[in-house]
């Protein structure tokens, strides 16, 4: 029998910032597909649309008047799913019936004013405009009692459930840490602990000398098929310098980053020349006022595109009750979003 | 301020089968949404579909010809994520690229010959052949050296990634646990050594004294929305009787679990007079040869609609970063789904 050989054998493979397993299926693509073909969504809008509750100047569903804003806008979410105003309490019957009241904000930030742009469409300058209020409201949230973790995150298309196409992301931060930022400040405060350096750096060692995952680097940033990834492009942006928050970044690092956030973006838009739909969020350090020293700042990609615009990788049945599950090899999609142009096609084509 | 109240005020709710937590945010049900609608899918088919690699007699894209079956037909799967002859083998860098074979089965089962067909359309006589093809392969797989766990599950509907309408399931057997019902084991298990007695008995015993989330109950089975319930109309059915897995039923529990069966998937399409979308699976104890007294035979049904045939529940962006989220509560679920009528929709029209 031939060697194992994870290009072609079925096997698992060991996510060391949640500690845990996802089954890889590399034999697998190419199952044929009889099933749902999502439309891509008509990318043609205008730069301001009257009813549009993000665009300068309109109106929101309850009565507030957005500003006349010229680069980026941020304003607590209308339908906010945290309360800062929570009442505490609890409930417990017999240890198995538990509650408890949690607070936080969740705020929308406009990331330009025009409706008919989004990030990989957008100046080097305003991407980076974005990076300077991430950094300002992680700040700002952060400095808050009440406020133990800040969630940045984006779900870019219709496909991610965004409600609106006007180019934007959110922040939910609240009082305890949730579950994935809980996982990955365990592992790598164990990690650091053991070895007494960066989980994040030290794999980033590695990647860096295998290559075959990285799909891009600047002076500061790398961005990289991670060897644990779950989505079929999903990628990971990090730091070559252990910053535990956007904080901590220099001047020049956060122009770095605003640049390794626009070609992944233009490389996913080009990938199947569409307005890529993805979740992406940043992860840092909790602010709960403790140090953190192993955190190591990183933004995820988890977009859900599978082999072309319209066919998408379902998270369903076994991925729901048992594990997550891949068929393309992480190696595969690197290679492939490492050979895009990384002139936007929209712009190329002009 | 008002005193705090888990149907008005954002709270989390703890999940003792897993050992995490939800967040849970009941003030939010009323947002408007003006995000993608789903087409609700065609639903008329005709009983036998001569281009339908399910149907009996067709012949499959490998060559295969179905047997002309009467009740239920099961086949490996011709693009299986597992495979059944790996060689053993991992991969090991520095503790941070982990990788090892997996080996497995993947199989799907045909529920019945009629293409036209789901579960809540079936006779009650077919849904019991249904749970009796789930008992065969549970324990057929189940004895193999090579296999430690059985997931059993079904998608239905184009929106859970299901690629062919012909009413079927499938079984995904391998050499590990995977991640859920890991995490459920040790769960069970820490529970057991505790008090002695099973979690979800005891968890059980608590819903039939509220009742506030039972949906439906007959002498051997019960079907509840979980306190900690993640989707929308999550479900959950469970044996009264202390059961570790789906072999060790009596025949007429069986028959009461297929009752069961019947009756949540019928609510579910009655829900909004549609054939309802949802990933379900059983998870029973891994056939590892250990005895898993602690565990307790339980059905999920995770359906992704919230609000209509057309609105569902995206799982995107914060849940995808931080943590699980719910808009409605699991009370307020229950109560809908306790509401509807018995019979479906399209049986009661004619
Ligand atoms: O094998 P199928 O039914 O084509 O595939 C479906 O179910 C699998 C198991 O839940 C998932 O991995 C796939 O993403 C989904 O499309
Ligand atoms: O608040 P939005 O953008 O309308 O809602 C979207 O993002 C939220 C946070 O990721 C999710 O909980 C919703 O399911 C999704 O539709």
């Amino acid at each position: 029998m031939a060697a194992f050989d994870t290009t072609e054998h079925s096997h698992r493979r060991f996510n060391p910032l949640t500690g845990e397993w996802i089954l890889v299926s590399p034999h697998r693509s190419k199952r044929p597909w009889q099933g749902q073909q999502e439309e891509p969504e008509a990318d043609e809008r205008p730069a301001y649309d009257p009813t549009c509750y993000l665009c300068p100047g309109n109106t929101r569903a309850n009565g507030a008047v957005n500003p006349s804003y010229d680069s980026t806008f941020v304003f607590d979410n209308d339908f906010a799913a945290l309360q800062a105003d929570v009442p505490t309490g609890s409930v417990n019957v017999g240890g198995l019936l538990r509650a408890e009241a949690e607070s936080g904000v969740a705020r929308v930030i406009c990331f330009s004013p025009r409706h008919d742009l989004t990030l990989p469409e957008m100046e080097p300058a305003a991407i980076r405009r974005v990076v300077d209020v991430w950094t300002e409201q992680y700040q700002e949230l952060g400095a808050r009692k009440d406020i133990n973790y800040v969630q940045i995150f984006e779900n870019k298309g219709f496909m991610m459930g965004c409600s609106n196409p006007h180019p934007h992301g959110q922040i939910w931060a609240q009082r305890t840490v949730p579950a994935d930022p809980a996982k990955e400040t365990v592992q790598q405060q164990a990690y650091f602990e053991e070895h007494g350096c960066s989980l994040l750096l030290d794999y980033l060692a590695l990647e860096l000398r295998e290559q075959t995952r990285v799909v891009y680097q600047n002076e500061h940033f790398v961005t990289l098929v991670p060897f644990w990834a779950v989505w079929p492009f999903e990628t990971m942006v990090l730091p070559r310098r252990h910053v535990s928050s956007i904080e901590q970044l220099t001047d020049v690092e956060k122009d770095s980053f605003a640049q390794a956030l626009r070609d992944i973006t233009i490389r996913y838009d080009n990938l199947f020349q569409i307005s890529f739909p993805y979740s992406a969020g940043l992860h840092q350090r909790p602010t709960d006022g403790q140090e953190h020293t192993s955190w190591h700042l990183h933004m995820h990609f988890y977009p859900p595109l599978l082999r072309s615009a319209s066919v998408r990788k379902f998270m369903v049945g076994y991925e729901m009750l048992a594990n997550p599950q891949r068929d393309i090899t992480p190696e595969w999609a690197a290679e492939r979003l490492r050979g895009l142009p990384t002139v936007h096609y929209k712009q190329a084509a002009t």
